[in-house]
């Protein structure tokens, strides 16, 4: 695996699992970039967050293996798979991962519930540069085309100039034709949160069962720096995420709270 | 629940169930600052970071309700449980989240794949003031009561003073005897990350599994603002972290990767 050339080598994976269109799309995109090692779910994982398999085995299979494109199938989350790559399977670390497309919204505190935007933070720890696309169209059919020129532009830019350690970056593309969209923005992450509504019901023997929805609630409308009102104007949302999430601006106010030993009469 | 008086409520949740050592000591400790909602897993949640249960119903039982302590068993994730509590079981928001104690490190990175830092992450995206404790021993019966008199001082301001919003805290505990344990410390993340082992092994079909092992590297072990650095010198390290990932100081410098509309030719 990327072994034909000098050209990048880059690590595709998802949360969507290996029969997603976006991945499809993604990997197609990417073999345009460089060689490519694909690392995708048996099934769908979304929602699974930066969860890792602990318990139990993880199970992967080959199922492609040229110079230009190797791929495996995973039985395990997305940072399960990303791991494996780093970790056993890749003698040499990738210049690129490319997470998605996910089939759904990862913007704002979305990105703390996102597999797509768990496997490009596991990438950034591991100082590879690290996206995450998704499309705000969570149907298996979406239309991953329109936004391609734009995607390839991230890419590029990012080839080019190469993101800071630890640093990654979640791309939200609007779910819209290739016309209407206005173009690429740099944004900050939204401060909002998902509403959720339980509904709950009994079964037969009265024990409470509830399915999860929920609908998201966006805290500041009106603020043109952010992701969400990128999206809402038609642009792709680029949103640089840290894997350092220290508060600093916290930290220096936070001084007063430290303690030395305690007391003999609190002990 | 949370009606005996002014007393301040508090929701405890945990990711290593209901049986845990760790969060039977959250909860007494809870109790001696207010009345307490515990909402916990069936089964340990580990290495569940910020999962959320999309694709099956959430199933809960109340095992105790009194004024002082009311307790639901949760069939879901860390998340899932603070979901439900916040937003269908309680009428009114907790004036303190507290999660743990957790059987095992959620220093450095591994806030990322921490369900006890999860559900922490989850209630400071609800605004409401939270803390994750972790003690650096995994085993079921670990030494929880030798960190109380520091754990009581966290407690204690968070309740004076509350947090900003959208920042909640990663307290990490030392494992040693409380004569031993030199105070509390304010610190930012540790750089660092789990270097993976993957165990391979061929099953009798002829398939490959891995089991996930790994061991974690410091990249910065000189430096001595970290929760790194405070746990090896036997201190309580105390993170504050933030629920916006956004990387501020990229923000300016990447704002020639905007684009408009790309031409025509590239359609």
């Amino acid at each position: 695996m990327g072994k034909s050339n000098n050209r990048p080598f880059i690590l595709v994976t998802n949360d969507d699992g290996y029969k997603a269109k976006g991945i499809s799309k993604l990997t197609e995109i990417a073999m345009q970039f460089g060689d490519v090692l694909v690392m995708s779910a048996t099934e769908s994982q979304s929602g699974k967050s930066h969860s890792i398999t602990i318990k139990d085995p993880i199970r992967y299979k080959c199922v492609d293996n040229t110079p230009e494109l190797t791929r495996y199938v995973v039985k395990g989350t997305p940072v399960d798979g990303v791991k494996l790559a780093l970790n056993s399977l890749l003698g040499k670390k990738p210049d690129l991962l490319l997470s998605g497309v996910n089939h759904g919204t990862n913007s704002s505190t979305s990105v703390v519930y996102s597999g797509t935007m768990a496997a490009a933070i596991e990438g950034a720890i591991h100082l590879v540069p690290s996206i995450g696309f998704s499309l705000l169209d969570y149907h298996h059919d979406a239309d991953f085309d329109a936004a391609e020129p734009y995607l390839k532009l991230v890419i590029q830019r990012t080839l080019e100039e190469g993101l800071p350690e630890g640093t990654c970056l979640n791309v939200n593309i609007p779910a819209v034709p290739r016309e209407q969209i206005e173009g690429v923005r740099v944004c900050r992450q939204t401060n909002g949160y998902w509403k959720e509504h339980f509904e709950t019901r009994e079964d037969p023997r009265g024990g409470s069962y509830s399915w999860l929805t929920g609908s998201f609630f966006n805290r500041e409308p009106e603020a043109e720096d952010t992701d969400e009102w990128a999206l809402q104007h038609n642009y792709l949302a680029v949103v640089p995420v840290k894997t350092d999430f220290t508060d600093y601006a916290l930290l220096d106010k936070m001084s007063k709270w430290e303690a030395n030993k305690v007391a003999d009469e609190n002990r």
